[in-house]
């Protein structure tokens, strides 16, 4: 976010009567052609968009071929789009897609950490077992990168580096799909080690515009296999889980430090969304009423998006405490 | 935060070569007299303390001669004034306060939640425990407004209420260390359900200077009770914890959503500060910063200040990512 454009406050945290908390943002929305639709702050700014775009880490692996030759379906697809929970259907599909491209589980470079499903890691923590890189919340994605890199037939050794072929072919699906190039642009090391490129936040909701393209079989997988499971897609009681149960039409995905991307495919739309200062309480309740407010929803739909743009908070004597709740921008 | 003024960015989340998120906050630095000595932001505005002023929560028990009269000795004092982590060391200290006041577990009206130091979650799990009261973070405090009730004479029941004798003396000592006048403050419930006043920031600031006035013996048992047991402030790892053992003439107390206050009693001097979007994260080396900044210090206490203004990052696979870093204003 290199712009000096002050975004506006796109989430409010009340307690009681007052504004405790506030989060500043940006957003885009565009079609394929890059118009934009609807835009908040610094939209054409550049910013890393983290986990929200493994659509585009994971269509290199359809598009190669790869994920036809292993045989993989719709919930292995859904898997490889994911920030799971590491709750044990996540991982059991992580390691079907491991079996089908034929790959060991210590070829992983994800690392390792506890399940973010608080039950999960209690079951772990109760059986006295160390979490393992198969419950990272990214492990599906890599699971997906390991098999394009067999399928590719390169070392497996080192794939999450930037310079690897993998990393190669996705940084050029995102050029390809946002007609951006990647070879300047400013790139971070991910939580679990590849490379995240910085975006213009306007391009890369025209990215997502553009995998609705209904001739795009590669896209249309990804898109079909994550509405079918939107809970392998995150997990129990999570946020893009949720909206994408009751909002079929929906496609979304949350990047880490208050990210979230995604499609509307019904209307040829893509989005893109941060979060000043990386709250993901903020980003969400942003999302649910900048969605709600485009014309291209049914009533249900929308009221049923406009409450997700308020979160109601309540302590630990579940007493009503506050809402986070999404501002109305001028 | 009422105010317009758009606070300046206090600290900025580096990954790679790029600021990915970036923290906004405002703070005062006071004298006892009010006199401002360092500010940022919307110094003068309102906000809501949150546990940061443990502390004058914590004054009534023994201005009113609760705290003598049970015996309490420092560890227990400086646990009244805690977030603490549910650690067993913690667990002990609030249980001998209750015992020393004739007290059970079944008063509290905290609510219970699992301990947040991550091993002592475990622990309860592996003993297929589920978490008490007395794990709450406010225990503590709790402990000792239970404590102030049965030396007042009032019911227990209903201890965390406004109009309750015990919030009473509370919101009475805030007004009186602060100047302000409270009974027509915004009122929010806190996390442990107790209330938290909205508060002028700058006020707040000249409160926690008047803590350190040396013929204010109350206070100076909270202060040296405190900088005596950092471990019992908060716990394991915690920031806290561990600026207060590295520079032992610092009182600082964290607050839920981005809160710092605190005092420095060699100096005379008091402070508040909160980070808008609630980020401790932000607070944390908002807060190093600004007080590494003040001419109070030695250059060794300086110097360690301000390592605590910059927060290195790594991944689950330990490589480094980026950095939490204090802005430097203008």
């Amino acid at each position: 976010m290199k712009s000096q454009v002050i975004n506006p406050v796109i989430a409010e945290v009340f307690r009681g009567p007052m504004a405790e908390s506030r989060h500043r943002g940006a957003f885009a929305v565009a079609d394929q052609n890059g118009r934009i639709v609807v835009r908040a702050g610094a939209f054409n700014g550049i910013f890393f968009p983290r986990s929200a775009i493994k659509a585009f880490q994971c269509l290199p692996l359809i598009e190669s071929g790869a994920a036809a030759r292993f045989g993989l379906n719709d919930a292995e697809i859904a898997l490889c789009c994911s920030s799971h929970a590491g709750e044990s259907e996540h991982v059991h599909v992580v390691r079907s897609i491991l079996a089908k491209a034929g790959i060991d589980e210590i070829c992983f470079e994800c690392g390792a950490h506890m399940p973010t499903a608080r039950e999960a890691t209690y079951d772990l923590v109760r059986k006295g077992e160390k979490p393992l890189q198969v419950h990272n919340n990214c492990s599906g994605k890599h699971a997906g990168m390991l098999a394009l890199a067999n399928h590719l037939g390169v070392t497996l050794l080192g794939y999450v580096l930037p310079d690897h072929p993998v990393q190669r072919v996705v940084a050029d699906c995102l050029e390809r799909y946002c007609d951006v190039d990647l070879t300047q642009a400013p790139v971070g090391t991910d939580g679990c080690s590849v490379p995240t490129w910085a975006l213009r936040m306007d391009r890369l909701a025209m990215g997502f515009a553009r995998l609705t393209d209904s001739g795009n079989e590669a896209a249309q997988w990804i898109i079909r296999a994550a509405r079918a499971h939107p809970f392998l897609i995150a997990g129990t009681g999570r946020f893009d889980t949720r909206i994408m149960q009751a909002v079929p039409r929906l496609f979304i995905k949350v990047g880490a430090e208050g990210v979230f991307c995604g499609s509307i495919p019904h209307a040829g739309l893509g989005f893109a969304l941060k979060c000043d200062d990386g709250a993901t309480r903020g980003a969400e309740v942003a999302a649910a009423h900048m969605l709600a407010g485009l014309d291209v929803w049914d009533q249900a739909e929308r009221e049923t998006l406009q409450a997700f743009a308020r979160e109601h908070l309540t302590n630990w004597r579940k007493l009503d405490v506050g809402d986070v709740v999404a501002a109305t921008l001028d």
